[in-house]
């Protein structure tokens, strides 16, 4: 079959063996993949967290044989997180994280689904624990991730949602996904808007995208017992003197994270609890899917840089068809 | 009544008027009083948590007046948490923060029960989230909370607990309370010795009173997935530089918090869990309070002065009899 690897440091076309599809996997023929700051990182070669060869981890597609497990019968449209191998024409899928795909979506939108959607998924309810009534500061709205915190966020507990972006078009676009308040960081420091709109109390969550640069102002921008989740480090992850007292008297904490290293387990467990609370919002159009840009996947170098760009606004997908 | 006042940031005897009992709270006629750090940070004037001008946020006495209420006698032997005041002959009480002295146990007992024990509780299970099979490494364990922690997270879970102390007659102590692993780390690295007992695993919860100092060493010393809870900072609250890309790798949960400053209805629930899961255990001498010294009411500043001399092990109590 025809995947992307990378040869030094370039992602290439290539021809390769199909994989193997073990106990309690799917073999999936790929229609199309989302593409995450992850295989980047990966494709630098400065620790991936998989140990497959083809990057990717997350697809939309056909299932090709389900080892007869008649739960997900053959033919059918599923989309979901892989262990890797998702830059393909076939990969294999735990199939306790296959999810089916809605009706009126199509592979390219499916894929930019599983990982941007269970990341703010988890990261908003699960490590957040953010609740009716509450606030919640996303960095990076217009982000893969941003885009879908800010729907969830307001469909699933209706919190008050604060982003931050570096264009107008992203945060018009952020407010037309229903955020409340949106701030330019290039024009304006976001934790001195934060306190203006919330009185002066702060936040009650911040999902954090972007690390030591924005370390001090997230602080600020906390309310006491706060829940500061960080998820990346765009500004970096080296900070000068910290105060371990503001920490503790704010009772902030202050939760590191990341998906795909997790267990198979725990993404199961992820998967089906996202599957109760928010999946049947997409069908109610309550929640949607956000593409950029597709690419062909011969193309997904280039799509690699268009990422690194940060012009993106939602996800960019590959596609084999 | 009598009561310990702060002058020039000396503890001094004076005749004060007894507090007004407000509905739902209860007169007590202070018999024991337990020593905590914060009064010490409260009378040196650095940012106290509480208004009430006389110190103290834990007692053990004889209910007086309980407006009538029926769960809880006139004549009752009573602990709990008080929002200031205990420093007195009588002090009030919100009446569900009042738990019954077990029958076997002294005022002297009691009151150095409720502060350490609940904020042993609250740290190892409401925000560590200690689990059976689990490892805790708890520092400062001959101290107050130090000590109470070690009983609780063998009792109540069966923990294996790794303990540091700075002498040889503190890290017997711990072990005769259940510490399975102790260091000195006057002596020793602790985080190397921690990997090594955990088979280079590390811990899943730190309880950190020290800060600062330990800031490289706990990190080290935590599991992935680790729970950090901050509760102190004898070893200083500025750290110089911070690398936020090993909070995330390891995904650890930063926790700071204190209880003193927390709502009345935090600690009655706190109180309330506590009386559920671990206030039986007094009775079935599986917990005990541990008390140091006793020092008379009119001796609190010289309690202070012992305490702030770090040669305690377990409670620094006052008596009014």
């Amino acid at each position: 079959m025809k995947a992307m690897v990378v040869q030094e440091g370039q992602l290439q076309v290539a021809t390769v063996d199909k994989p193997t599809r073990k106990m309690t996997e799917l073999l999936i023929n790929v229609k199309a993949v989302g593409i995450n700051r992850t295989d980047i990182i990966s494709r630098k070669g400065r620790g991936g967290y998989l140990k497959n060869p083809i990057l990717g981890v997350e697809i939309a597609g056909v299932v090709e044989d389900n080892g007869n497990d008649p739960s997900i019968p053959v033919g059918a449209r599923v989309m979901g997180l892989v262990n890797g191998g998702a830059y393909a024409e076939y990969a294999v899928m735990p199939a306790d994280r296959a999810m089916i795909i809605p009706d009126h979506l199509t592979f390219e939108q499916a894929a930019a689904i599983p990982e941007v959607f269970l990341t703010a998924y988890q990261t908003l309810f699960w490590l957040g624990n953010l609740q009716q009534n509450e606030t919640v500061l996303i960095h990076a709205g217009g982000s893969g991730v941003g885009t879908a915190a800010i729907q969830l966020a307001k469909q699933v507990v209706g919190a008050t949602v604060i982003i931050t972006a570096g264009s107008e078009e992203k945060l018009a676009y952020c407010r037309q996904l229903g955020a409340d308040y949106t701030i330019n960081y290039k024009e304006q420091a976001f934790d001195e808007h934060v306190l203006e709109v919330t009185d002066q109390k702060g936040v009650d969550v911040v999902l954090d995208f972007i690390g030591a640069s924005y370390y001090e102002k997230n602080l600020a921008s906390l309310k006491t017992d706060g829940r500061w989740i960080l998820i990346g480090l765009l500004g970096g992850a080296k900070v000068d003197q910290i105060n371990l007292q503001q920490l503790m008297a704010k009772r902030i904490h202050l939760k590191g994270t990341l998906l795909t290293p997790r267990s198979d387990n725990y993404k199961a467990a992820l998967t089906t609890d996202f599957m109760q609370h928010a999946y049947p919002m997409f069908s109610q159009q309550r929640l949607k899917p956000i593409v950029d840009q597709v690419f062909p996947l011969e193309q997904a170098q280039q799509a690699h840089q268009y990422m690194e760009d940060n012009k993106n606004i939602g996800k960019i997908i590959l596609t084999t068809e």
